[in-house]
């Protein structure tokens, strides 16, 4: 197998989950089993729980760790209730608003259990609950020799096999997601709850106080939680949302410790981070910096404006699209703060001086392939300009409808195939999120506005440099000019309409007169030949990336330093303290902000409201168990040097006795090329402080109920210190 | 004597130097005769110089601390070497600066005292020797009855004798400034020295850098360093600037210590501060901040735009108004910030909350004026009715070539009496001035700007409230159409003319025929009754406020709070501590910057450019002796508690043993309403750190010979810290 070949080749003593001495930054987003090599470290910051049992997944507390698929989330009681942010939360709340109920603006409390709202088809609960090493099972067997669209084929298969194998049993939903750049693959088996119900939702003047001003941004004032409730059958497995289902008993949660921390304060977080990139070569980065990033940005900005003129005027499509805009003015900030954050610091210079240092090392290393790097390289090449193509692939295909189409097209496709031998995303599995996918789409939809979006990106994409075309693409577009009428030919806007096609077979779907559906057909041999060129890029990548990985791996062993994989989604440990940092010099920002704060920071405009309940409380500094000695008033947010990324919204942060003390929804502006070089001096995450919420629950929202059911351990009574 | 009269009427142990228990904040520009008093608070900041010796005005450290005339300064050799703010000696920067010798941009130094260049008539320092108390001698025999304009002459002509009685030594400048706001007068007597070279600048690279975008501002990167130097004649006595001068024989100086100091540390400031209105009353408070500072930021934002219109495309013209728009610019964002302030704390109701105690207080007090607030009251009303009508005064007649006019007759008019007769101002002992700020407009000024300033005046005090129009004006101002004539009619552009003019007698002057004389002889009688209407006030105000301000010293005195004069201009000692501070909740500034920010902020473009050998000095990390163990690094400036305010701008920064250890320059934003009310909790003074100073004097410029001249405390030397 090529995983024996690479050790073959580089003859190297790695042992991936050996220890190693002398890491001492708070980077790392740890794989939970590596969590017993980094006693040193956990000790360094103060973790009492023995990393043995917080590597142990059935054990608490990660036991009470979830992933709500996307954002991260914790059991903070025996009868399923979740606590997670409000933004991830928010199409919950959003669902259920009615101009009558605006659940939005005023907040929802269930005061019983009766009074629960259905999340919705995107309400999900996964628990982990095994992970399993199947490199041996995903890579046994490669060879050098195949071509990479043999190889990718060939690790897709066996992924699917292990997929299938697992959900025999069909409370389970898996995955086997690549670690180390496709190094080693790990079989990941979630029990999927979905019956999910919205339970607590603050008003969004607490939960998404600052707004999109404030996203990315410190000081930070948000009361980014929600709560949620996972429900399942009487059998006590997951089943379809019904009134007869009960509360999931929850074998683990955490404990709410009101105790509070201070700087300095060791934290432990664990959840889902999404996707990072530290080990990505200078080529690539400068690839982004300079090409793709730049592109990208653009892109966005110009899309944005398109939707910002066509729902001018017209408050009903512009509340469809807000969702929308609100996540794509997310990844603008980011990728804007990408930008920012390389042109501030030259992380492509710091990684070609690290680059040049390995470089040199591997080649004074006995019997090591002679040719990797140079095969890396033109690996990467390819990727690059292949990249460039995708993209303006999507910029010319920038309709809703459109992506409905050919999600109907494919899928009629993919099923005159056996199961196994589909598409991955076209499986039977995956079904039930296709429909979900195209059903939502209705909320955020309207002709004039995914008119305009097509229009203008088909006039963006003419833009394009000539390379960056796809082959044979330009002739089967529509003009700009002819946009106008397919929506004038097409019945895919009716939801109905659009499921409906679902249930055809490929000779009825090739058969429509559906304007929406013929432009599919006729581009699939476009995308499928894209398709197909990635497959043979991604198998070249998949067989030379790994024993660069497998090198790097050995070179930072030799240093002392740090190996952990990129994150992927899975569940991963992190751990740092509570601590300020330098913007700027003369400037120092953190790591608390406070109640005052939010006073301070109200206009009484969007979005910076406060209920005036909570005004009137901080007024009368009524701050009750939940004041800080040192702050003297009640913590908002609060700073910390653990690394995370996207997808970790929603993670518990938990002190030295793994007791809840904050939920991570998100870091500072200048942390965001933290996802490409973690740089420890400036990298911060920002927490919600636990006794903010408690505080706003009891002070506030009256959540009694809720205080009642989660275990609270509440600070010694202490003296009310003298004014 | 009045003075008398009101202790009979009050009735209180006030002894306004007495001492007063459990002052807490850094706040307070004291008088050095009241330091004694202050003995706990001094070696709260831990300053080990014995208060006696501080508050000796003949005595290290106090005899080394000069006046420039509106900026503070201190010597720093025993060869009348000065050292003050890099903005403070601009004048005579710009003076000797040619396009050849450009030595704003390129700094100048003088490697002997040969090559030492003339400052010019307004570089002056002044050495106060003497400072008595003559409240008696002011304000002997004044009666309740007298009119506020009898009262007020009665003043003046009592303080120029005083003046006239210590003047008659050539070599001497007396003043008797009010205190408490006339409660008490003190007769100052400074030896003004005349011959004041330039030794060394910094390029504005250094010395401005950040120019007025960070005016106000921190962080801060500003090396505001100049060094001057005094001479006098052979005799020792000064002399006007003559080749035959020798460097004045300084008998006292600061010690320059180069071992730094850290937050926390307790720091003394000694300097000029110009003028502060801590004691105003609410009303006061509510007048400047709804109507006198709104109008005044309104029409220097108007008079700004008329001279950048007017200079557009014409960089002669601009570069001679270009420390006229620098000088307004900084009025304006103080004034600005003021109005900022007010905005962000409501300190009219902080002041109503005070008042109201006051006179609580007070009604509770035996045998005191059942009167007084009521008078107080509508002295104010008053004082506040006739300034709106002298700022549209100011704003009719906004023509340097208007006021020349003006001073000229003026002066013409005052020459028919004898000297002791003459209004303050047009003595005898003034014409120096007088003729030096004639002779002075010349660098400032072009015909169509001053036009156009007038015209756009004149448009402006159009648009004023009637109200605030002074009686007759309107009648005789020229129509806006007929400024340009005015301009054809006059040759008091011509300096030497200008000058000319001050030769002549009343009768002379009484028969031009120049345009601006002719105008300013017609506005005379319009000048005259506002300055009469103002001696009436005065009057009053000098009547009653030193009552009510006697009355609140004895209240502040019953609450153990500190009782220091306004600042007047006279040299006072504030103290404090190396602090930073919380401009919102969330972020902290300061309290140091390092010369790694200067790289940071550098742009390449002015106003952030700095030398080359600057840059790489950073680079190459050449901290030589001057690298804080704390910071790792050059600190460039910091902050501190210290009470400043303008006309501090050059004072000397001393560490606990009177050593120089900055150069006061700049406050905070967030700082400027301290002169109307001191926020201990956000006031902070910008200093210089010494450290900085002599870095780029040894590292950048390579001034050896004034590090040799200066006695230099280096610190221990330790080893360097490893990387």
């Amino acid at each position: 197998m090529e995983g024996h070949i690479l050790f073959k080749t580089i003859v190297l003593p790695v042992a991936l989950m050996g220890a190693f001495a002398g890491a001492h930054a708070d980077e790392g987003q740890w794989q939970p089993h590596q969590l017993p090599q980094l006693k040193a470290e956990l000790k360094r910051v103060g973790i009492e729980i023995p990393a043995e049992k917080l590597a142990d997944l059935s054990k608490h507390p990660m036991s009470a760790i979830v992933s709500l698929g996307g954002c991260s989330a914790a059991f903070v009681s025996d009868a399923g209730l979740v606590v997670t942010n409000h933004h991830c939360a928010y199409g919950a709340v959003q669902r259920n608003s009615t101009p009558e109920h605006n659940y939005i603006t005023n907040g929802f409390l269930a005061k019983t259990r009766a009074a629960e709202l259905p999340g919705g088809p995107n309400s999900l609960v996964y628990v982990t609950d095994k992970v399993e090493n199947v490199s041996d099972r995903v890579l046994k067997g490669l060879t050098a020799d195949m071509s990479g669209r043999a190889r990718h084929e060939a690790v897709e298969k066996r992924i699917k096999d292990l997929i299938a194998e697992c959900e025999t049993d069909k409370m389970y939903r898996c995955s086997v997601p690549a670690f180390h750049r496709g190094l080693e693959y790990y079989r990941i088996r979630q029990m999927m709850i979905r019956d999910v119900r919205l339970v607590y939702a603050p008003s969004d003047k607490i939960g998404n106080f600052g707004g999109d001003i404030d996203n990315y941004e410190w000081p930070r004032h948000t009361g980014d939680y929600s709560f949620l409730r996972a429900y399942v059958g009487k059998d006590g497995r997951p089943a379809d949302p019904s009134p007869d289902n009960v509360p999931y008993k929850s074998k683990d949660f955490l404990v709410v410790s009101a105790e509070g921390l201070k700087a300095g304060d060791g934290i432990l977080l664990a959840g889902y981070p999404g996707r990072t990139s530290r080990y990505k070569l200078p080529a690539e980065i400068r690839f982004a910096r300079d090409t793709a990033f730049p592109l990208k940005v653009a892109e966005l900005q110009a899309d944005l404006a398109v939707m910002a003129d066509s729902t001018n005027g017209d408050a009903a499509a512009a509340v469809r699209y807000a969702s929308v805009v609100k996540s794509i003015n997310n990844v603008l900030k980011k990728t804007q703060g990408l930008l920012d954050g390389f042109a501030r610091k030259d992380i492509a210079a710091i990684k070609d001086v690290q680059d040049a240092e390995f470089r040199a090392w591997y080649a004074k290393q006995p019997n090591v392939s002679a040719t990797l790097l140079a095969e890396l390289d033109a690996a990467i090449a390819s990727d690059m300009a292949l990249s460039e193509e995708e993209f303006a692939w999507s910029v010319a295909t920038n309709s809703d409808l459109l992506k409905s189409a050919r999600t109907i097209y494919r899928l009629s496709l993919e099923r005159q195939k056996a199961d196994a031998e589909r598409e991955s995303g076209f499986q039977q599995r995956d079904l039930a999120f296709i429909k979900a996918r195209l059903a939502r789409l209705e909320q955020s939809y309207v002709n004039k506005v995914d008119q305009a979006r097509f229009e203008a990106g088909l006039k963006r994409y003419a833009q394009l440099a000539a390379k960056s075309h796809p082959q044979g693409l330009d002739a089967l577009l529509p003009a700009p000019t002819a946009v106008a009428a397919l929506y004038q030919q097409t019945q895919l806007a009716d939801t109905a309409k659009r499921l409906a096609w679902l249930e055809k077979d490929q000779a009825a779907v090739a058969q429509s007169d559906d304007a929406f559906m013929a432009l599919a057909i006729k581009l699939q041999p476009v995308e499928t030949a894209l398709e197909e060129r990635r497959k043979e890029i991604d198998g070249n990548l998949e067989r030379v990336i790994p024993q660069y990985m497998q090198a790097v791996i050995a070179w930072k062993k030799s240093q002392g330093k740090p190996v952990y994989p990129d994150a992927n989604s899975t569940l991963r440990v992190t751990y740092g303290t509570v601590s300020p940092y330098s913007p700027r010099d003369g400037i120092t920002k953190g790591p608390f902000t406070t109640v005052e704060g939010i006073v301070e920071k109200v206009t009484g405009k969007a979005p910076f409201e406060a209920p005036q309940g909570l005004i009137d409380a901080v007024k009368e500094k009524r701050y009750g168990q939940f004041r800080d000695p040192a702050l003297g008033t009640v913590p908002v947010n609060f700073l910390t040097s653990a690394d995370t990324t996207g997808g970790n919204s929603g993670s518990a942060v938990m002190n030295k006795r793994g007791e809840l003390i904050g939920l991570n929804f998100d870091s500072t502006y200048e942390s965001i090329t933290k996802d490409w070089y973690f740089d420890t001096a400036i990298t911060r995450a920002i927490h919600l402080d636990i006794r903010y919420m408690l505080w706003v629950m009891k002070e506030v929202d009256h959540a009694d109920n809720l205080l009642q059911e989660m275990t609270i351990k509440y600070p010694k009574p202490v003296k009310a210190a003298k004014k």
